[in-house]
């Protein structure tokens, strides 16, 4: 495995499977009451997040905290950073610190390859733009493994906005390599230019696509650009991509739903449907915390995980 | 005891002990240089704010680091609550990432209720609107009987804006199931309509309750309600309501003074009555951690206290 | 050594030396793999910061949780001191819960000793308005006397806008104690007026000092106060003041160049120099958490160092 995880293209399959696995042992850490193990005790977590996201944040506390590590948070509101200080600066000074590891979020794509470039730790992209969001990818299959077993063959069917979805590219990826195939749903104004290149299908017909779909996972609505021209009314929309029990009722009966969260519960997804027992939303939360534990752990290298758990 | 601590009520006079007798235990600890204990090691403490709350949110901070606990912070503001994300599904969300009890400030009246109805671990309330502050009226009757002795027919005199109060109504209520006899004093304006069915007296008049009081409790003066219609002026207020040398003069040798802070000196309380032996206002703070501790400790069910101090 | 470190002038030079050999100790865990010395398990390090600082908070941070403390931030906006609590109870409230040192961070020169005033735990000063930053000092002590050993005689150069910078006086005061001879650089309207009672010498001509100089420090340019009278432009302040390549020829080859950060690449300082092998930039940062546990660990009384590393 590389030093730094900053896309899901560049995890190998024996890779991810390797993460997988480790997610899966260290699930057992998260079922103890002391969910807790020394591995990385000694070594520093550093959050840098140049854009909120508490969840994403929380996540990788939880994660590198249970592993025995200290973490320290570093927004970007009100720092340096906000004096002009450049990113390759505070790279340096984190790493001078002492950061193994700098967990990174920031709102330009491509930001966590520079800081890569100039730190020995490891770099684990926690959203960069509209680019990445590879542990997102993780738990995602992570969360459909321990569901449906062995993705090889699975349908993945992803629908939303997926031009502005780092989600989207990181799982279509992740999911290319592990052998799923995977098929995008959204209005012709919401795919990328590219999307032809991606190693997957396209379609505009969300009814066509579920009964076929071992996976629906439905991407957030950004709220702030439903009033963009390329998008349609929020009532088009919900009729058309929205996700509630008549079209559930089409998926096979093994089939699953998914989605990142938070959700907008009545626009891209039914509330009965987020509850529902096909639903893994509630399931991909915790999965976060575990696989951004195996990410952690792989990375940093930490002792053989056999004699500890 | 139940599972969470949402109200004083939900306090038998046993649980209520339990805790004032956990909290002694306790205190050892804090006297010690290394202030520590294992016990609630490898479990997660949520602390998620809705509204500032340094103090409170530090004092929870520290109880569950003494604990061994892992502590996370939320502040709800820039989070994917500002997104429109419900409180259920943060909810959810946190008790998925691990959550073994969350500690909830919040602006609105219940929402701890709610919180409790979706969580499996425990929920602590740290202050709800204008409804309650359990763990306020808990540290305030340890620090009660730690200078008075047994709260059984105490006199408690709480003095104040108690329309607005939080920490009046669980006092009231906690001390009640204590024993102590409580009375409380505002101006008119001041008291909830419903104050009749408060288990407590009511008086306009401060100086006919000083001679007779074993607890003077200063509520804090809010000082953007000021100008209201139902507020006397500051200086009537002062004049009328403000503990100064001359009202303590008038109270019986052993009785002390009490303040949640923080405090308006010059206002509801004189400088040198706050800082004077009587006044219990440090000790309130002190007492605050260890008196969490002992909340913590007690729902999250840690091992068999006897044995570790 | 006091039980508070407010200015670099409460040190004498065996105080100062006993840092900087402790220092040089701790040095040793950073290089490691696992950073972390059990010694200040069970004590509580507050971060009290009225300003924002990132990085110095960070680096205090890092510190504390290398030597097992348990860190509390308080960031003073939307806290009780917004509300109007005075410093003073601030601070009896931090000692109440149990802070065992505070790191403060103010606006007002001044302020760490009124804080030290009222509390019985250790009160560091992390920056106070214009007037000291010593522990900005000891690691730049630290950094220079690892590259070019005792600083007795050494001659240190610092340039740029004295009159607002904390760094300057408190690196003043301590290279003085530790024998260093300084000279301070800057246009005459930036320095303070009663420079002359500093225990160093004056000068206007940055290029006339290089060739005698074993260390120039640049410092900081603050650009809010760029347009204000006294400032020169900022191109003739880069060309009179900023180094750059055909100034650092002119030092002697053994002289090492210092900046405190963030810095403004292109102004005070060049971005080749900043990166070149006699730039100790990122070494201040990573020997800022080395001198900060040794601050910490010595104010806290930890046990002997000797038996531990």
């Amino acid at each position: 495995m590389k030093r730094h995880l900053i896309s899901a293209a560049d995890l190998t399959r024996d890779d991810a499977l390797l993460i997988l696995d480790t997610a899966d042992e260290l699930a057992k850490i998260s079922e103890r009451s002391i969910k807790k193990l020394p591995t990385l005790r000694g070594r520093t977590v550093v959050n840098l997040f140049f854009e909120d996201s508490t969840r994403t944040r929380i996540s990788f506390e939880a994660a590198a905290k249970r592993l025995s590590a200290d973490v320290i948070n570093f927004s970007a509101k009100g720092s340096s950073v906000s004096k002009g200080e450049s990113l390759k600066d505070t790279a340096l000074t984190l790493e001078a610190m002492g950061a193994d590891a700098v967990v990174i979020r920031h709102g330009a794509s491509g930001a966590p390859y520079r800081l890569a470039g100039w730190v020995r730790g490891s770099v684990v992209n926690a959203g960069d733009g509209t680019h990445e969001h590879p542990t997102q990818a993780l738990l995602d299959a992570f969360t459909m493994r321990r569901r449906l077993g062995s993705l090889d063959g699975r349908k993945v069917t992803i629908v939303g906005d997926v031009l502005h979805s780092r989600v989207a590219r990181s799982n279509v990826l992740l999911l290319a390599t592990l052998g799923a195939e995977v098929t995008l749903v959204a209005p012709p104004t919401l795919f990328p230019v590219n999307v032809d290149s991606w190693p997957c299908e396209v379609s505009y017909d969300l009814d066509a696509m579920l009964p076929k779909s071992d996976v629906v996972m439905m991407l957030r609505v950004q709220r702030e650009r439903m009033n963009a021209a390329f998008f349609p009314t929020e009532r088009e929309y919900s009729r058309r991509y929205g996700l509630d029990r008549e079209r559930v009722a089409r998926m096979p009966d093994h089939a699953i739903v998914m989605h990142p969260g938070p959700m907008n519960r009545g626009m891209e997804i039914a509330a009965e449907v987020a509850d529902s027992p096909r639903s893994t939303i509630v399931e991909q939360v915790a999965n976060g915390v575990t696989a951004r534990m195996a990410v952690l752990y792989l990375l940093l290298g930490g002792a053989d995980l056999g004699g500890e758990i």
